[in-house]
């Protein structure tokens, strides 16, 4: 074997990245893998727009089949996005017995044990480093760095764009909305940034996480999600007097019988290595019951960190098709895994600390009438911030609370729905990572 | 293959790690390999002491060599330390056909050409992640994630004793022997903690990251080293009113014809990411072409983790061995990695910003003087602390510089000796890593 061919299906920011480096960087990955990789075709709609690379020209089609079809062709790299089509393809890919490298977060989330279910019934080899966290090794750390470990905890900071807004927010109190604007401008979001702020890209992500850490996949639709456009500047200054900082994070627990699963706005304590992962960058906190607490930061996503992604995934099925090799990690890393879902715990039963910043009337016993119902539900008070000052006819009353259940903290806030001294309604976030 | 056999050269800490997680990890182990990973036998020349693990009977031998000549071990992990005995050891183990794990970190640093060399040589595999960051994959993520990268820069915590004493100067305003007595109390350092101080446990491993970085080996002896042990509290306060803190660091650069390697005490801006990097944690920074900076952090010894990396390797190799496969990655990552070793600029070429502390008489013009020797040399002064305050019958003059050749440093350092205005030696840091 001294040659190893590639079709790429699609040709947008990922796929023109991919192509980049493996032009700029022939002679080294060559080196390194042992023999040329070589792409034979690429795929895409549009096969006439300039994306800035010089394509040696023969290379395009507009059919994706003819890459499916071309025996030569040993990986497919598809690099299209969305669900339908992109499915079908990787599919057909590996019933004619090709390799299949993949960005396609979404679709390993939502169809995951399908495609999984299929890499080893054909026994082709599926990578898919590029759909967590652009270009950081995150999945090939947990596939095979900490393959020694149960796996204890997950929590990332996966989405970029929603970490740069945060990020500004806390950094020179923008309002949501501004920084959202500036985001938009600086080209860190689509207009308008939806699946990036409400939580879905980081939980598609997530459940990548989770199905290779816990070796069998997970029901995406029963992760919690919660985005971070009700965020306040307040609530960050706040934080911040508390000693916390705010991220958007995903983060799963291993429970035994079921797992932790969940995307939401949390507090992080500011001298917790995640505090200091800001703009567009992403991390993801692994804890292992060996290895003990790791951190894996870099660039979550971009057309070269991403492609950068990409070819290692490429070039770490050249080495093995160098060598004669099928597949040697499995999909999700065990080599006979559990067929089935791993349950995710109702978002209910989650027992954590919470921040709340009560809008009250400025009148005397207005924290008694809280703690009140607070201790009813078996909530008790950690610490208390009582501005004196009124804004807007009312004034501010932040706490946090010990550990407590998710389900008598939303009884608790029902209840004091119906108390009058409270103007509006209670801002709730969680709470994560102990203070280190 | 329903079983791979291990034998283990060295039953002390890390031996014992790696025991216990083979042990307690069974299950999930062989779940991930794809077979039952078994350790055979162990040698070490203290076979009575208790580890505090459940040894079956018949595996512990105080002769290395049942474990080289038994024909069905298929993996030797060399977890002895040491050069000579070690070395021998590896040889032979490659000799008879077998694959070797160490977390050797000194004899890959000193021998590592002879040692990549027979592995290549008798076509088996060589495995080193417990050598560097403890159970951190950098090693994995350097010669696999990272793998479609020209690595531009490294740069490493890479000994967690020193990170810890100086943490502890940072956080209490320990004075340096105070806080290495308090490390020495909490097992965190030996007694004296000679190579962990000196840069020389840190050199060994920056030796082994920048030989995969690159493939090629370098030369030890010429990394330059400098230790932590002149570091003051004062120091420590002057470089946070800068926006600085002080880590020691191993850090290397391409250069294209050579290198830069050096370990030294380096003050990093307080808003990079390896700035919260505490306590006994190393991180690894690495910034290649395509992928952009990326980190690795996680704790950089101790039985568990050390463990933790070793079991990974072992995992690694049974799933090769599982396959058919001898060798899909060699050493340094590269098929055919050029012989010569990879030329390392000598530390007086190096250009970077500089911190002075100046003991100086309190006298009028002493500023003038010394920036008049500075000019000289092509030095050019960033920011100036004068403090009033006579302490010891001088006052401290600090100072940033913009870049400088280190050689130009030296000769204006020396010609200060001879100024009368200055009480002292002056204090020199090089700064690192550009600000966020």
């Amino acid at each position: 074997m001294n040659q190893v061919n590639i079709g790429i299906i699609g040709f947008g920011t990922v796929g023109s990245g991919t192509l980049e480096i493996l032009i700029n960087n022939r002679e080294i990955i060559a080196s390194r893998v042992g023999c040329e990789m070589v792409v034979k075709k690429i795929a895409d709609l549009d096969i006439t727009r300039d994306r800035g690379i010089p394509v040696p020209s023969g290379l395009l089609t507009t059919d994706a089949m003819e890459i499916i079809r071309d025996p030569s062709i040993h990986i497919v790299a598809e690099l299209m996005g969305g669900l339908t089509d992109a499915k079908a393809f990787i599919l057909r890919a590996m019933e004619a017995g090709k390799h299949v490298v993949t960005a396609n977060k979404a679709l390993l989330a939502e169809h995951g044990r399908e495609i999984y279910g299929a890499a080893e019934k054909h026994g082709v080899s599926l990578a898919f480093e590029a759909s967590v966290g652009g270009g950081i090794p995150v999945i090939r750390s947990l596939r095979e760095g900490l393959s020694a470990n149960r796996i204890k905890t997950i929590m990332g900071i996966l989405n970029g764009t929603s970490n740069y807004i945060l990020t500004r927010m806390s950094q020179d109190e923008l309002p949501y909305g501004r920084a959202v604007e500036e985001a938009i401008r600086l080209g860190y979001a689509e207009d308008p940034p939806t699946l990036d702020v409400d939580g879905t890209d980081a939980a598609h992500k997530l459940a990548i996480l989770v199905s290779i850490a816990f070796g069998r996949p997970v029901p995406f639709k029963s992760i919690y999600r919660e985005g971070i456009d009700h965020l306040t500047p307040d609530d960050i200054r706040f934080a911040s007097e508390f000693g916390y900082c705010l991220k958007l994070l995903a983060i799963s627990r291993n429970l035994g019988d079921r797992v932790e699963a969940r995307v939401h706005p949390a507090m992080v304590p500011l001298d917790h290595i995640m505090a200091n992962v800001n703009g567009v960058y992403n991390a993801i906190y692994i804890d292992g019951d060996f290895v003990g607490p790791n951190l894996y930061y870099g660039h979550g996503a971009g057309r070269k960190p991403t492609g950068s992604a990409v070819v290692s995934d490429l070039m770490h099925l050249g080495r093995q098709i160098r060598c004669g090799v099928k597949s040697i990690i499995p999909p999700l890393a065990h080599v006979q895994p559990p067929r089935r879902e791993f349950a995710i715990q109702p978002i209910e039963e989650l027992r954590t600390s919470y921040y709340f910043r009560f809008s009250a009337k400025d009148r005397p016993g207005v924290l008694s009438r809280i703690s009140g119902i607070l201790g009813d539900n078996d909530i008790s008070i950690y610490s208390v911030i009582q501005k004196g000052r009124e804004v807007d006819g009312s004034v501010p009353v932040v706490m946090l609370t010990h550990e407590a259940k998710e389900s008598s903290v939303r009884k608790a806030l029902e209840h004091m729905e119906h108390l009058d001294v409270l103007t509006d309604k209670t801002m709730t976030i969680r709470v994560e990572a102990s203070k280190q």
